[in-house]
């Protein structure tokens, strides 16, 4: 049976710069990328998230019609929506930002709808570790907490996001943000460290390199799609996580081989994303396209072995 | 039928220094940390090196008990073996030569032995394109010709180092140096440009992120296995490589399916080199740990999908 899926996360307008090109205010924030991810799969998904009046309908009525409920997200007047700019560097692995207005966000007071507080899968997306301890607790009985989060939230808000780990099913962050978290260079520690703060499972994002997940001894590598073109990773680590929780949204089982598959189909998810600016590969993709793409992942790395 | 096997490439002492310790001189060299992973196979190896007569016959011993074929080693009296010294930074990913004594490669006139002229696999060690090419003269018709390359010769031995390339059949360089011999950012546009220099099978190793295997548009990729503690990454590569033709001359086949169990062979014999220092862990780990590993690395990639 399905399950129903709350994502909190941001709604925002991002200005990208990388060595293939410079955007103008396009369309970004986790729980969209999230959102777009997660549409690829039959499920009931609502967002919480704010907004500010300046949120053009076009880019509301998109969500919509990909079947994203958006009850949860609060529009407040006069205030303008979150903006991030940023300039990624040659190698696409490091990133300036350039300007943050926080805007909307710092006014921001989730309200998790009352159809979706019954939500099985909830999905806590980079924010500050006080807002998404506010959503989850107004969940009832969520069988399944993934939350994300990134450096500034580990450098700023330390206790409390200690304190929201240890309330979570899954967390996902990548390796230099678990090299932080735990002060251990090798990936493996930084997982036992982190499987003892709370979490049963533990994702650690590399980027091109693919992503690791963690459960008790095991160990699960998803490979990087090694792609001619990256055009702007923007995004990439939201729509990993979003097609990971859709689809153990959409099978409604969350047992380490079902979260195995789940990290393939977040990595193929990701692979699209960054091979256009923005939103625009999610937008327009098709479910066959990411069925062919999953079959790609899966002749990267299959092999014969018998040894004699 | 199996093939037979001539390696050329260094013999060394080394002195390291890593995070986890500081070793005094020890057996190092890149014919020896391939003969010691190709001695895992039932194979006829012989190495094409040279030493000084400060080399412990205790060295030598070792590498005949293992098997390898030693009558293309010369040594020059009243000279010195090779010597190198590192240091490891803490994430192991970087190094800097603390001391390099060439000593006897200076003079390193390699001699193919009668009984190797006919070897079918021949593998160039990462030495001076010159020696490599001198080595791959005296061959009558291998069917398969494997080299490994680095910075150095890059920089400064382009020309040679183009020639040699476009006679060769197999490429191993880590993902830095086909960076910088290519040009191109992208791994897949750079394995592209290097085929497109005559190899027609392109291995890219990228350290802790694993291997990736290029022929035609097909891409294999190789995970790296991920491990609590790494103590000295020297002769990762070289045992990687000297796994991945040893499977291959046992098998005497050389089609990419091959190749890609050998790519996860040769991963898995440098996972155990780094965990200890040196040669430590190639002499004396056995064939079962060896297959043991290789069945970690098939879980490690294996998933189940049915989409619908």
């Amino acid at each position: 049976m399905n399950d129903k899926l709350l994502v909190l996360g941001t709604m925002a307008y991002d200005a990208i710069e990388s060595p293939f090109g410079k955007t103008g205010k396009i369309l970004g924030g986790c729980a969209t990328y999230i959102g777009l991810a997660a549409s690829q799969f039959k499920i009931q998904c609502g967002l919480v998230s704010v907004i500010g009046d300046d949120f053009k309908t076009a880019h509301t009525n998109l969500l919509s019609s990909k079947g994203l409920d958006l009850s949860g997200v609060v529009t407040i007047p006069g205030e303008k929506t979150f903006f991030w700019s940023g300039k990624y560097h040659n190698d696409l692995n490091t990133r300036t930002t350039i300007d943050t207005q926080l805007n909307v966000l710092t006014k921001f007071d989730p309200k998790v709808p009352e159809k979706f507080k019954d939500a099985s899968i909830v999905l806590l997306g980079n924010l500050d570790p006080n807002i998404q301890a506010a959503v989850l607790d107004q969940m009832s009985a969520p069988k399944l907490v993934v939350m994300d989060t990134m450096n500034f939230w580990i450098e700023s808000y330390r206790d409390k996001l200690d304190e929201l780990i240890g309330k979570v099913d899954v967390i996902s962050i990548n390796d230099e943000e678990a090299r932080q978290l735990t002060e251990k260079h090798s990936l493996v520690e930084a997982a036992k460290v982190i499987q003892d703060m709370g979490p049963k499972y533990v994702i650690i994002k590399k980027g091109e390199h693919g992503a690791l997940l963690f459960h008790e001894n095991k160990i699960f590598c998803a490979p990087g799609l090694p792609l001619e073109e990256v055009f702007d990773p923007t995004g990439a680590g939201d729509s990993f996580i979003g097609g990971f929780i859709a689809y153990l949204s959409q099978r409604g089982k969350v047992s380490f081989e079902d979260m195995k598959t789940a990290v393939i189909i977040g990595s193929a998810l990701a692979s699209f994303t960054v091979q256009e600016f923005g939103t625009k590969a999610l937008e327009k993709m098709s479910f066959k396209e990411l069925s062919e793409r999953i079959q790609t992942f899966k002749r990267l790395t299959e092999f014969e072995i018998e040894l004699t």
